[in-house]
């Protein structure tokens, strides 16, 4: 199938207040949503990263999309294209082929493994807002009332909190309460992205010994591959082999070869979004399978494109040993792009859908809208720095480590 | 598309008497043809191993086929399935989903990247026979005579030798004569199938730097991943940076993490009949482009049917970055079984095809007659000593290392 038409949709979208190393979230949220149209008429779907250098990315290989078979212009793309751009084209490439061939993504990449893809409940620091439906969360107490929620409302089976935004003895706190209450069963997750030292990654990782054990791991405590790989080599040293997660150190094939004589981490995030595509995501798999190392999936704030292409991508990937996270319980009901409506999370699963190519379309209005929220919002890339001196401390800066 | 039925079909055709470390060519080789029938009666095709043991392996599987959805078949047979077994189910069901949805195989597999696979000519010693129109090469002016033919014939542009049958002194000769004729252009590799000590492979190592120069490479000189790595680390601290290339020693995603931290080999030649298939094959490719190793592909005695499907892994693969090997020319354009009859080789390459599937179907004459060859031969296994003892010397042995 020729490719007639390649658009690129910059949205914005609700966002709650939530804190990261990185900073605040923004009240909105960029993405964006590109089609793929067949020659005869066929929509293939694709979502990721907002502002202008993502756009400007897709932009830049228009003339190796338009005209080009759809079976064949990700693979042409591969070392050609940024690997965000080549990603989307991968992904809305798919869609249309499944569309046209109707077969759903999975059935394209090589099968489907199992019926429900598990999620994590993605836990924030956060502030109040008047519309998520979650309350602040400053201390081990929120915290623990936002993840009863997180499962109350979606049952999920795992839970991961992002740190590196309190003071590391609080976040601790927060995680020990929540194994406390939560019981021995719920793999549990901590990322502080960085913020810690590797002496205050050590202390951490010695206290959260009992809590990372049992399915859970220990995401990006420290920055580079060096400093997680003397993370590993110490806590080992000690007799706790914690898994060390990633999606900062390890975010693309070379950084992989790299880690692995290092043993600097034990799980890869991988992410659809910027490792090349959904069949690159099944590949690392492959990889990290023949290597020893787990594979976990990594998100930002999405929509149920996004979503849909994970649960395409987890469907037909052997080795994905952990439940993947999604940020998409923080995201309203009315912003879903898709036309079928908000996907639903049930039990911590999405199923996985046989319909032909992600399983979804695109619904006009709420893409108008949302194209008009980006048009009128100003912002062009995410800020959380920025967010942050606004409504936190006019002074604040990134520093890493933090703590 | 569900399964619906599962025939195997163990074949006999006629192989020239072609040398190699482990004896002698039988004057019939063994193949195994599978047909996977879909429930609306489209059936997809996958050719392997011959003789009793692949036939029970796959028989084996029988209850983990029938009745499954093909799409996702041969994900849901790995790590219970050995793995020429899978591989062909993965073919067979490619080549089904393929012909159902009218899309050829290298479009499941991720995209075309190229029109036209080069393949190599690959060049045996052998005796006379009556057939095959190669005349008996038991010489480096014989041996030159036959490659020169198979120039002719096919236009390969690339040339392997297989090596381990004479004394080594008559082998490189023969490789140097090659050179000397066929001009610096032509890349050029040797195959003694570890037939030679590591003091023997770092002698011809140092006499073929030229030879094998310019995109050869010296495949499997010696025995195991520590005599390989010998060889290589001795020739590397000698600055002849050869690469050394396998299909012995790396033969499985385990063996290929063991590979990488001992730089035994260079190049992997890639097979899909025992890798696990053709997106393994195609994942083969990004684990090697991800730790730096080349990529080729290794040929047992085949019909049509592999070579298509080889055809449709090498158009996917990125990272293929030698011409695969075939022993195509070697068989009979009568005992093609594949309807659309022999498949051409011009200027060294098969042209990718667009049809449907693997591009094949099957002829039911000539499957009935090699059947029958099958039936009536006796043979249940490859015995290259046997053979060798028949003809040759009575007392003749497999020894490894033999010189």
């Amino acid at each position: 199938m020729l490719i007639s038409d390649f658009r690129i949709h910059s949205l914005a979208f609700a966002d709650p207040p939530l804190f990261a190393a990185s900073g605040l979230h923004a009240p909105l949220a960029l993405r964006t949503v590109i089609e793929l149209e067949g020659a005869d008429g066929t929509i293939g779907l694709a979502e990721t990263h907002g502002g202008s250098v993502p756009a400007e990315a897709l932009e830049a290989v228009r003339a190796d999309v338009i005209g080009q078979d759809a079976r064949s212009v990700a693979l042409k793309l591969v070392g050609k294209a940024q690997n965000m751009a080549l990603s989307a084209i991968d992904v809305a490439a798919l869609d249309l082929m499944g569309k046209v061939t109707g077969q759903p993504v999975w059935a394209l990449l090589g099968g489907k493994l199992r019926e429900r893809i598990p999620f994590s409940a993605y836990a924030f620091y956060k502030l109040e807002d008047d519309w998520s439906g979650f309350s602040r969360a400053m201390d081990p107490a929120g915290m623990l009332a936002q993840v009863q929620k997180l499962i109350a409302d979606y049952g999920f089976g795992s839970v991961k909190l992002k740190a590196g935004v309190l003071d590391p003895e609080i976040e601790i706190e927060s995680l020990k309460l929540l194994r406390r209450t939560l019981g021995p069963d719920v793999p549990l997750r901590i990322d502080p992205n960085a913020a810690w030292s590797v002496e205050t990654s050590l202390s951490a990782g010695r206290e959260l010994v009992e809590e990372l054990s049992n399915g859970g791991y220990f995401e990006d405590p420290t920055r580079g591959m060096a400093g997680m790989a003397e993370v590993r080599k110490r806590l080992l040293s000690e007799g706790i082999d914690t898994p060390l997660a990633t999606n900062m150190v390890v975010v693309s094939y070379p950084t992989l070869a790299e880690s692995v004589p290092l043993d600097a981490v034990q799980v890869v995030l991988g992410d659809h979004h910027y490792w090349g595509g959904l069949r690159a995501t099944v590949e690392l798999g492959r990889v990290c399978q023949t290597f020893g190392l787990g594979l976990s999936m990594h998100s930002n704030s999405h929509l149920g494109i996004s979503l849909m292409a994970m649960v395409h991508a987890a469907a037909a990937t052997s080795h994905l040993s952990y439940a993947c996270d999604t940020h998409y319980p923080w995201q309203r009901a009315e912003d879903e792009i898709c036309a079928e409506g908000r996907i639903p999370i049930t039990d911590g699963c999405v199923t996985v859908p046989d319909a032909p190519g992600l399983g979804v379309t695109l619904n006009p209005d709420v893409l108008a809208r949302l194209k008009e929220n980006y048009a009128r919002c100003g912002m062009t890339r995410r800020d959380d720095a920025a967010e942050m001196r606004k409504h936190i401390d006019p002074n604040w800066q990134y520093v890493c480590p933090r703590w």
